[in-house]
């Protein structure tokens, strides 16, 4: 394990201090540490932030370093869909490859701990989760990967993939995964009893992606609550995107963020410019746990991404039209403590006894690292250097 | 004026070609090219691209080289705009220097041309006017500019505002600017005739910021309509950001689409994920000249922005949730030809006979660019190189 002294940096934007950093943790935070024998890193006066949090990634879905993919899929959530599964095997999408490639380019960014949802269905069968398993296994010394079984084709309307879910959460799957439970499966009963039924089996948390607009997503997400409240699953439920909380009642939006806050369910979003999003600002007050996502990466179903969760705080910054810099911050806060408590990671943050992952940034204030995204000057893992002047230190194919 | 022969380009990512320029204009696109004794630069097959056409800034506002300056305005628009009229003298927010550094800024980006809203108030005077236009002179080689005398703080509540305009117009300002009649002026009528006015006195055409919501910002569009058709100027107007027509009564928009569409009024967008937008598609079908711009850049307002308007493409294409490359390549048109539409740019375009604004790219496709936004390689202005690498190659203060 790592020891470091890294001097002069100043957290969180603060006074400048030196970080004295044993066996991969934080010993202590202060100046004049005494440190005979172990190699120093200047931090040169950079602004220091504990690692990013990208809590929602799917790694076995992108093409990046493929060449350049033309996207011509139709506009429904079904288009894409079918048009993944049948480009995933002609275009050879290899999740072994793709993740690892996802995992230098998000540690270039200063990401320390991802949770990815990995397909799952009955033509890949489980050629995706085994893929990203490897790669985390790969890369165990770089990033936390925390992996989420996701029936992206549907569940209920695909006999045989509730079967391989189970299997993937028997072979080292972290989260049980869930998808529009209406929009997709036509049997919001069937599914949510099917994965909450996983999840007791396992002991392991759910996170379902929820894109269902206005009504439709808060009577599924009612039927999420209610499951949640029926099998004592306080704090073990994550629901991704949840549109239907930024729907024009807000009233009804309130009632809902009130039921979330009493269960603890959490919420995960990747702040999209095109889609109603829930509140940030009721949902911080409710005390919900919200953390940020890049969703997917240059994959079949958009060109856009690029796995830099500082620039998904300028993106969450802009949805929600966050100018005060003290609100910029918590855009940042999202990406970083939010993802930590959504993924249960121990001894997250810049503190002592914390693991010592840690970002350096060469700016001003953290508003400013966070609306320049300057490359990330150092990254460190577990006190070990992962990624420097925005280039990761580690090769893959 | 410049002579340069530019090998091995992709215009608009198509086949490598050459680009002869004399005197500072495209003479012919084709390879084998009798060039003996020009200058000769190697694209190295990057993508060619016309001139990025920034069509919404405000070059006299910016902060940007000042150190950061923590952002703590209150909600609402009078709250912005108050706090910046204090804060421009206490922090001497020099519009001579600042706009220096936003046109070396725009051509490190790539960015020709620019159309600046300058503000005019009793305070200020004109003082942001003569700076701007004291850049604008400098840097005439480099960019063109276009003023727009813009009443930041109201006309009709802020008597001898309207004279400052009218001494501005006669001094250089190329538009006449104008800013939420009802929200801001609380009269509508009168705002509007004052600037209307004004343009027929000194043939220049209009440029309004219209941030009114709703039903509120439809009837003052209404308003600039029946002025835009009574007077005869047709194709003379703008209309800035436009929020109202992206309202959910979506028939009563289209219904202004159309009018707007007759009298060839154009609309200019940042694409803000926070507030509704004109449905770009909807204005693309009618025909209507739709510009993008940067908006204010790291100013009292705000803590965001670049004046990178390939990053604007970006914001763009998420903002409407463009997909398909096809789509995305109408929002880099937006950036490009769309600005030089509204602006009235002779002889722009990748085209012979027009003026050699040329940006290198090194990306694969025009999609992969504007999702990736790589450093510009090479931008020139009328065939001189201006910036490199994405370092502009003249100084500023």
């Amino acid at each position: 394990m790592t020891d470091l002294l890294l001097t002069n940096v100043r957290p969180f934007g603060g006074a400048a201090t030196d970080i004295l950093i044993r066996n991969g943790r934080i010993e202590s935070i202060g100046r004049g540490q005494s440190a005979a024998g172990m190699p120093v890193e200047d931090g040169g006066g950079a602004i220091a932030i504990p690692g990013l949090v990208e809590a929602h990634a799917h790694l076995d879905k992108s093409m990046w370093g493929m060449g350049w993919q033309v996207h011509q899929a139709g506009p429904s959530l079904e288009d894409k869909i079918s048009n993944e599964r049948r480009l995933r095997r002609e275009l050879n999408i290899d999740p072994e490859r793709q993740s690892a490639r996802q995992v230098a380019l998000a540690a270039s960014h200063g990401t320390t701990a991802i949770r990815s949802h990995v397909d799952i269905d009955t033509d890949q069968k489980l050629w995706c989760f085994e893929g990203v398993s490897a790669t985390r296994e790969r890369f165990r010394d770089v990033m936390d990967i925390e992996i989420v079984a996701f029936p992206q084709s549907g569940l209920m309307i695909r006999p045989g993939t509730l079967e391989l879910m189970d299997e993937a959460l028997a072979n080292g799957a972290d989260v049980v995964g869930g998808l529009d439970p209406c929009g997709i499966d036509r049997d919001p009963k069937g599914q949510l009893d099917a994965i909450f039924t996983l999840s007791q089996k396992h002991g392991k948390p759910i996170d379902i992606h929820l894109h269902e607009p206005d009504e439709l997503g808060a009577f599924s997400m009612e039927m999420i609550i209610e499951r949640t409240r029926a099998l004592g699953l306080r704090g073990k439920v994550t629901i991704s995107h949840a549109f239907c909380l930024g729907m024009t009642d807000r009233a009804r939006a309130a009632a809902l963020t009130e039921q979330l806050a009493r269960e603890d369910i959490a919420l995960a979003t990747t702040a999209p410019a095109s889609r109603p999003v829930p509140a940030a600002m009721e949902i911080r007050q409710a005390g919900i746990r919200l953390c940020a996502g890049s969703d997917g990466i240059r994959d079949t179903w958009s060109p856009y991404g690029n796995l830099d969760m500082l620039e998904r705080a300028l993106l969450i910054g802009l949805r929600y039209n966050f100018r005060q810099d003290a609100d910029v911050e918590y855009a940042l806060h999202i990406c970083t403590q939010g993802g930590a408590d959504v993924m249960e990671l121990r001894d997250y943050g810049l503190r002592e006894g914390a693991f010592a992952d840690i970002v350096l940034l060469d700016t001003e204030t953290v508003t400013e690292a966070v609306v320049a995204r300057p490359k990330r000057k150092l990254v460190l893992k577990h006190g070990k250097p992962v990624a420097r002047d925005g280039q990761a230190l580690f090769d893959v194919e």
